[in-house]
């Protein structure tokens, strides 16, 4: 079982990122609006979030709940009878839901809300039997939840509820079992909770003021004397009642599942391999094109992509992938639908697929050029880099002319592209698996290889 | 003068910020799209960027024209004739405009397109005579700006252009004078490109192998063997004509001038400055509230500041913004209508009223209250907080109570506020200010520096 | 009470920041060696770190007692015997100390190492009983620290340590007591810890597999059958003995040419080549190691490169740089001289000759299979990842013993290694390719993705 | 040909990166102490720095040629003659260097120091005439080198050379030459220099007020009235002779507690406090000195501080604190020894002493003015700026006179100290409230905002 908190220092949001890593599958608990590190840390797991879990409507925070489902496709889930008024799936009192070895099981918990819910855990692959239970704002480190949030009306049959929560379904758990609730110190939801985010029910059932109240000092505690009440909270409770509006970001670093990515590329989208020659060479998605992040992106890639095309892009990291919109929004190519979730490694793990484009060297060359030589080969740098010095006897077809009109050439022959650096090269080589070529190589390092190693020149 | 060019390395887009700091304007020629850095330098060196100028419609890149008019006002401006279809102020052959010190001249240099201009730049705080010339994509470092990309019909008539512009017009300027292009090593719009980015005219004329062409072989030279021209560019070229698409963001990070951060406080803008309780003690804009960046502002924006209200930001740099605005968003307060740039010193150069707020020492309270004390002292903090010690004889009135019904204290009267830290203080004493006393003080460091300092508590 | 867990992910080292706000002292518990994130935490919470507690000499991970103490003025602490050279403070068995509200006592829990201790923590603000157990590597989650890490003549009395260690002290413990281990998941120091990091004594009793061992059967289970110990667990125990080194402006990020790369490869320098598999499979420097930067990667190296050995970094920039030389400080490999600067395209371009490590996909090995096979296959899992489901007629040779023995393989016969993602894969295909072998292919996506793709899986 | 300009901004300092990419070797002109941008910008271009040149021992900042050296191998070299004690090349007038298809040619053009050399840089792609110059600190944009740092004795001979230097060796060469000189706007190794970095030969003649100075004016404009002189100058000279030590992880960023920093100052220790002038104003250490972090920090604290004075940093946050070293380190004031941990902030929460300086408005000014004045009033800015205009009756004294020989003031008496924006003022005031005067104002936003304000301005 994957476990962990994610606490908002300050105002004491905890919120969980719970999940199999063998089944690749998580859920989130009271997410918080800012929802990047859940996603990060899931992907870093091997994990998709698929649920978000609400123990109940927050009057504190603005939930991350919708911001996660746009950037993940996760559904949202609420206690039975939850007012949110935006599509999302209801648990009952003691359903079960099981994410690969995780088992929730939903127990209604009311006092801080009316729907309220606790959530139990289990780890199966350590016990059938629940390992410990997230309170929501039922029970803290040190305090409850307040009853008195949800208006006067209310108030008698919260603070009914909440006693019967705590000593009817949170108290009857076993001693031994942790307690990991949704607020920590500085939460306006209770007061005087702990700032150590953890406990156990035993620890608080023995130390916790409140718990050790009979009913009635409890209710006289309750129906009098509330704390402040933030000018804040009857906003955030509309706004998580409505949906929380998106945050929205242009280009919203869209994560796309390698099964998405085929099925965007089968409707025509282009993938756009930004990494280096020899990771491309090494493995990459059959049918995308390699332009290097470097210096001449933007000039590459309007020459190679249609400036219609929606673009995916296969990147090392987050920041490349911003650099190379920010490449591609200097050329208005603003397509971008996103990228490759996990990079590379993450295709490779689903079983596709794989191309490579082999990295010859110019002492692979310079052999394989005495043996005989192959059926084809290019060299696509500029007429005036040519004219400087090129391999002897080899073909001039500058990259340009290349991708307009590509050489006719039968499936199965033997194909190498030569360019300045290895960069070029790359291009064009990938551009000729796209187009069906499958013995196709590209000269690693190309002519500043072969005349650092020594080799002959020709000049024109 | 202030003077800086701007490189795009490997697309080879160069463009120019230039202003008059004594005045505090400047412009820039041929910004490309991500135009942060002209701004972010622009408030470095206290100018504020009033003009955009366009050499011409570019085919290789993406303005940021309307980018740097959305984040700044600034003024758009092209020759005469330019096909631009979105608002912009033509400029004509002989213009005159002065910035400041910095006086610009435009002259037309056709021939890479109808309509591009030049701009004679003359420094008058060192000479009348023009010290240098942005040649946008007419002359090149090494090369000139290619005829062809307007196409087939226009060609003969931009190749006699061409000539002329580079023989009649630049090449009557001094030997002496230098040269910034629009583009060097790396771009399209020409070949050969020196990767140095300046020149002058004497060194051009006698290195440049295009200027050394008489009128006939120029002309064959330039009707036949065009260059690659990518896909992108006609899509590119469009684009410029109907005017880029924004880069949205949200949050905008909109930089607001002291004089619009006035406006906007008469109309209702509630300004929050997030800096310590030292800097606003030093310097605040009178009626803005102070909520240092910290673990707990957003609990106390939610306190203090309605949820409906729009909100500038005072902070020391960007990323306070971000930081502020991250916090503003967990609690759905999404109206930050912007910041004021430049920080709190842009406020003090414009000679603008000034708040302060006395940030007493434990010291001089100690010697006040021996004295006679003050006619009001408050202890803000929460009672429990209170109940553990204070300074014997204070008045006890938590925080949030103060903020709902602010005590009826006559003007003139000396109020002393008092926390834990110093931080509630400020936030408690910035109201007050805010709806009308003068004579408010702080105590610095609150309780923790009274106790530290070994002075006497009271409990209850 | 001051409350927070730190997490090494991948070598799953866990160490404690705890204190009290009020009186602002705090200690750490079994720091790493980059100490930078306790000494800002504690100063955001208005604490100083006075103390640094080891619960005792590590096997797996360099401390960074010595590092805090210097930026700090931290004492440091051992329990009483405890054989450490430098300057330190012994606590005892029984002893109590107060920082503050917190309260800490000292258990003797020997059994991993001589002098173990284990320390129950007490929040003098909630209870005068103690709240939690840091069980430094007696009791982990999931399982137990390994008693024979200390050397065949310590073992049985070590195994009767540890037994008595578990039972008679920490099982002692109420059941709901929380339990803070200092490793969690991905540590070599036990065996299927869990990844959530915390659990209660009552739990442990009913779900940890060792616990419910008898005596006979736990002697039996922990004097046979020792899992792995990398060849840096000698070294790195002596520099906890000795007292770290400080890590002073090391290592300085040394660029180093190809050629420079080339003459110390030849003076006997390791490269170690850090980038993804797919990367190392397109293009490598012959004769380097894969170890990619991952969670796991200082483990790795541990088990893989000599603790003397002088190292070269392969990395793609000097991010990655930097957070490699972070893991390997961790360990105490500092002897890292450099990088390849310019990464692998500088090797490329310099006409070098060139590795490849072919990246076979699951497709290409079923249908390998099918045709007849290959010379050799090895799935270097771990026994229990091997026992879940391999492919049929696989033999299994888990990574630790290949790289200790390798086995003898000719040369020109064709070998393929398969793993669980393809990242094991590399090291041992790397590492076969090291001694000679060419015709060397890792599976892509490991196991994952040959479960992925539907093929069968053949369980014992 | 590659050429880039590095400017660092406020200081003045200009530097060169030129090299030959298709040779793969670069070099570096007059290199600043923090040298990572030069081998980054060297490597993205496929460069390796080989040699390193000084146009002449530098006094105004401490060399980064050593720290070069030790992280490329390159060579350093000097004027023939040039007295620096530690290893390296010396060339001699007219010689010549190939690097690739650069071309440098060294000239000595002395009067700045005794072996300042000027170099002809030629790219011999383009033509096999010199393109630009490097003019060191002998002719500058708008200005020249000043002679008198060397000292009385060689005053006249460096004039005389000077003089000869401009006109006969300079003056002689091509109107259209580029000239790129070592400093710009902010240095102080000159006056008046523009903030454009570049220029010609051309339009200096025609525009430079000293190149049309006859011999006579010459010598009297450079015999008497020389500008300041920080007192760092001799030690930054004394560093670069003997050779600048390496940056050894220097400095630590040491954390230093409010009662450290108390004790270190009664050792003797400088507090600088760089935070901007409200912060300063609202609260800050008794005695400190503020010079904010600004461009023009490094020359400030080289007229304020003793080279040889242990400092201690308040600032904002570790960044701040960092970028501060960085400007010291430049100017060779290694002895940093820590900063506040926690800021001011932590300083307020002991209950030390406050300082405070009011930051007057320009309104409360002209009240004060109105309504007689006040005891004292220095106009602190330079005698150029006050010449432009001023407050009438206001007393102008120079801040570095202000510095060097502090007036003599009645303790009790009221002081108001303007500068242009706030930032002098601030230094100024911080001084003399260092030297005992209580009663000290500055005058927030400086002239520009008493301007800004449309208050009236006298005029000499």
């Amino acid at each position: 079982m994957f476990f962990k908190q994610f606490v908002v220092e300050g105002m004491g949001c905890l919120s969980y990122l719970i999940g199999c890593p063998q089944r690749k599958v998580a859920c989130v608990v009271d997410p918080k609006r800012d929802v990047q590190d859940y996603i990060a840390t899931a992907r870093k797991n091997g994990m998709r979030i698929a649920h978000v879990f609400e123990t109940h409507i927050h009057a504190d925070h603005v939930s991350g709940n919708r911001e996660l489902q746009s950037r993940t496709g996760a559904e949202i889930c609420f206690m039975e009878g939850t007012p949110a008024k935006f599509e999302h799936r209801e648990v009952k009192e003691g359903d079960v839901m099981d994410l690969g070895s995780v088992r929730l099981q939903f127990i209604k918990t009311p006092g801080h809300t009316p729907h309220l819910m606790s959530i139990l855990v289990t780890d199966r692959n350590r016990s059938d039997e629940p390992w410990f239970v997230l309170t929501g704002d039922c029970l803290f480190v040190g305090d409850v939840g307040r009853p008195d949030l949800a208006g006067d009306e209310l108030l008698e049959e919260q603070v009914r509820n909440l006693y019967q929560s705590l000593h009817e379904k949170l108290g009857k758990l076993p001693d031994s079992m942790e307690v990991f609730p949704a607020h920590g110190e500085g939460s306006l939801c209770g007061k005087g909770m702990s700032s150590k985010p953890s406990s156990t029910i035993g620890f608080e059932k023995k130390t916790n003021p409140v718990l050790s109240l009979g009913w009635e000092e409890f209710h006289r505690e309750f129906t009098s004397g509330f704390p402040e009440r933030p000018k804040s909270f009857s906003h955030i409770i509309a706004t998580n009642v409505e949906g929380p509006p998106l945050l929205e970001r242009c280009p919203v670093a869209r994560d796309l599942t390698p099964r998405q990515v085929k099925m965007e590329m089968e409707r025509g989208a282009v993938v756009l391999d930004a990494r280096d020659s020899a990771a491309f060479g090494g493995v990459h998605i059959p049918g995308s094109i390699n332009i290097g992040l470097a210096n001449q992106t933007a000039n590459w890639v309007g020459m190679v992509i249609d400036p219609q095309a929606e673009i995916i892009l296969v990147v090392y990291d987050e920041k490349d992938y911003e650099a190379m919109c920010a490449q591609l929004h200097r050329i208005g190519y603003d397509n971008v639908i996103g990228y490759l979730a996990g990079g590379i490694a993450s295709w490779q793990e689903m079983g596709f697929p794989l191309g490579r484009l082999r990295q010859l060297s110019v002492e692979e060359l310079r052999e394989g050029l005495e043996r005989g030589g192959y059926d084809y080969i290019f060299d696509v740098r500029t007429s005036a880099e040519y004219s400087v010095g090129h391999i002897k006897g080899i073909e001039h077809l500058p990259l340009t002319r290349l991708l307009e009109e590509p050489p006719k050439i039968p499936k199965g022959k033997e194909v190498i592209v030569i360019c300045g650096s290895g960069y070029r090269g790359n291009i064009a080589a990938s551009f000729l698996q796209g187009i069906g070529l499958h013995r196709v190589y590209s000269l690693a390092g190309g002519m500043k290889a072969w005349v650092a190693a020594g080799y002959p020149v020709a000049k024109d």
